[in-house]
């Protein structure tokens, strides 16, 4: 049986990007479209569109926007290919942990080298990729939900942090993914979420697409995931990633290392759910992920209102951190679980890409 | 050289009792009277006063509250008495897991038991034992302070978790206590401030009252505890406790036991830092510990606003956890620093009262 979602987060409607505003999620559910390439750089900055799939979706459309603005200017071929690489190489930059972003950008920048066509046929060979990207991204994450429902105990507990769901990708999810495609075998499991502080996306996103899709979820605050293990109410532990090293050291929403810890310390397993191109096989290990330092106005703010009102207080406010392999039970891809050594499960899972 | 902190928290002002409105903090610092033994209890329950410690003395005044409410009613001497109790025992209820509230009402009762004056001499020695206890948490406070600024190593950068300090206590502080005492001998040191959701203390008490002191802090939310002591950012761990077992095991703010394990995984000391009056040497474990479980409405909102605007989303909101005794480096009292095995050291610590 196979979960049907309510929710598409990103979608290309033939000259623009039509996206879920997950800013405003979940007071109110609404869509903007982002009709140049420069709006969607700073919707991906400032997390209109956020969730490692999704944003790789949002730089393929980005790239799509840029040749649509370029394609007015009366460009040599040759100069508008040449400016739309640099333009493709610019969208990679908006933000930096997330390489999935890196890696749709690469496919756009593949078509644009590979093409013989003409500067519309390149255009239309763009939007193509575009769509088949999005196609694909759906079609992934419900291989890696049904690889991952394997693994789910009946009845289960599973907690997540942050939001690795539909609306971190463009649709079903991956760690949510997991969730949907096991409770679609069955519905007595449910998700513990995380709140996921500075932004709350666990609170905000995880708890809504849950309810929006009708699966059981109890909203806790990140610092009660051990006293929940300890009570014996968590099963097991389910995220997403933003970059998986070729060693399986995986980045991802700040506080999952601190979760990943406690697991360990349960005996609990703990699972990253993500696509292949969420590892980055150029790096060996997670101390060359480039972790990005958000504002100090996440943490002391919420909704625009001060939670914390010394202006002064230092704040420092890292927007990733690094699980190191040894905690991770399995990484849940589209070509099954990979499984520890993982230098050895991940170059195996590229060799048959 | 004595370290000077601005802080006076509780006081008892004659005939009621004037302290620090500690829901508004840092928004207003202002103070409030409390008149009423009822309004002391409200007091308690809604956190105007909150810490261990404070509500400690909070419990004692409001014993001297109802003790003058009850004189107004023409009782006879027995029948005040009689009354009088069944009242210490209600306050005692105002929160069920912080131990000192129990233990500084008790002490009021034995004034109360053991006194052979008539009504107003009652009341006048339920007054001096109130100033007493106020006058003797500050000097165990400076004591268990100077304690541990003694396993502060040169330069370090002290993490804690929700607030300890002269906020939580007449004065001074315990965890925090530490961090004066230490920061009197070395200006070097630093504090990091986990925020402590869901109310904040962290972010909202602790970093408000070591600015006020000028003692640098850096505000950080939760989940990150574990990034900076990867990054080797973190030297040592110091909170406070709300009741300790007779083995070591110690109740204190929801999110402790979660850096305790982060700590553990580190190898970084974790410090609990209490006085004799938070242990409670009659239950054996940290099992036997009640935990409250409090509003959902502090998980879904900050400062009266919703956060997370799903009205139906299921919240748990435990106020506690219980970090056991083997993630625990030590127990910085007034008589030294206990340290394992603590059923012994405890018991010790007790002979010698």
């Amino acid at each position: 049986m196979e979960f049907k979602s309510k929710i598409k987060t990103i979608e290309w409607e033939g000259t623009y990007s039509k996206m879920v505003d997950q800013t405003v999620v979940p007071y109110e559910y609404k869509f903007v479209n982002i009709t140049t390439g420069d709006d969607m750089f700073d919707a991906i900055r400032n997390m209109i569109v956020r969730g490692a799939p999704a944003i790789g979706i949002a730089g393929a459309h980005g790239v799509i926007l840029f040749a649509q603005e370029l394609a007015q200017k009366g460009l040599s071929r040759e100069d508008f290919v040449k400016q739309l690489i640099e333009k493709a190489e610019y969208m990679k930059t908006s933000r930096p942990t997330a390489v999935n972003l890196m890696w749709a950008c690469e496919k756009q920048i593949e078509v644009i080298k590979n093409s013989k066509s003409d500067i519309n046929g390149i255009i239309e060979e763009l939007k193509v990729n575009g769509v088949k990207l999005e196609n694909e991204d759906i079609e992934i994450n419900k291989k890696i939900g049904d690889y991952g429902a394997e693994v789910v105990p009946k009845g289960a507990t599973i907690l997540t942090h942050c939001n690795a769901g539909a609306l971190a990708t463009v649709g079903y999810g991956t760690a949510l993914g997991v969730v949907r495609s096991a409770y679609a075998k069955d519905n007595t499991i449910q998700v513990f979420a995380d709140e996921t502080r500075p932004r709350q996306q666990g609170a905000r996103i995880t708890t809504f697409e849950l309810a929006m899709d009708g699966i059981p979820v109890t909203l806790i605050t990140d610092g009660m995931c051990s006293y929940f293990m300890k009570k014996g109410m968590i099963d097991m532990v389910v995220v997403g990633a933003d970059r998986i090293a070729a060693n399986g050291d995986t980045a991802n929403k700040i506080g999952t290392y601190t979760v990943a810890i406690a697991a360990k310390y349960h005996n609990i397993p703990f699972y990253i759910a993500a696509p292949l191109s969420t590892i980055d096989i150029s790096i060996k290990s997670g101390d060359e992920i480039p972790i990005e330092e958000r504002s100090r106005e996440e943490v002391t703010h919420i909704n625009g209102k001060p939670i914390c009102a010394l202006e002064g207080v230092n704040v420092i406010n890292p927007g990733f951190d690094v699980t190191p392999h040894d905690l991770i039970a399995g990484i849940i891809t589209e070509k099954g679980i990979l499984r520890p050594d993982y230098n050895k499960s991940i170059s195996e899972a590229f060799k048959n890409i």
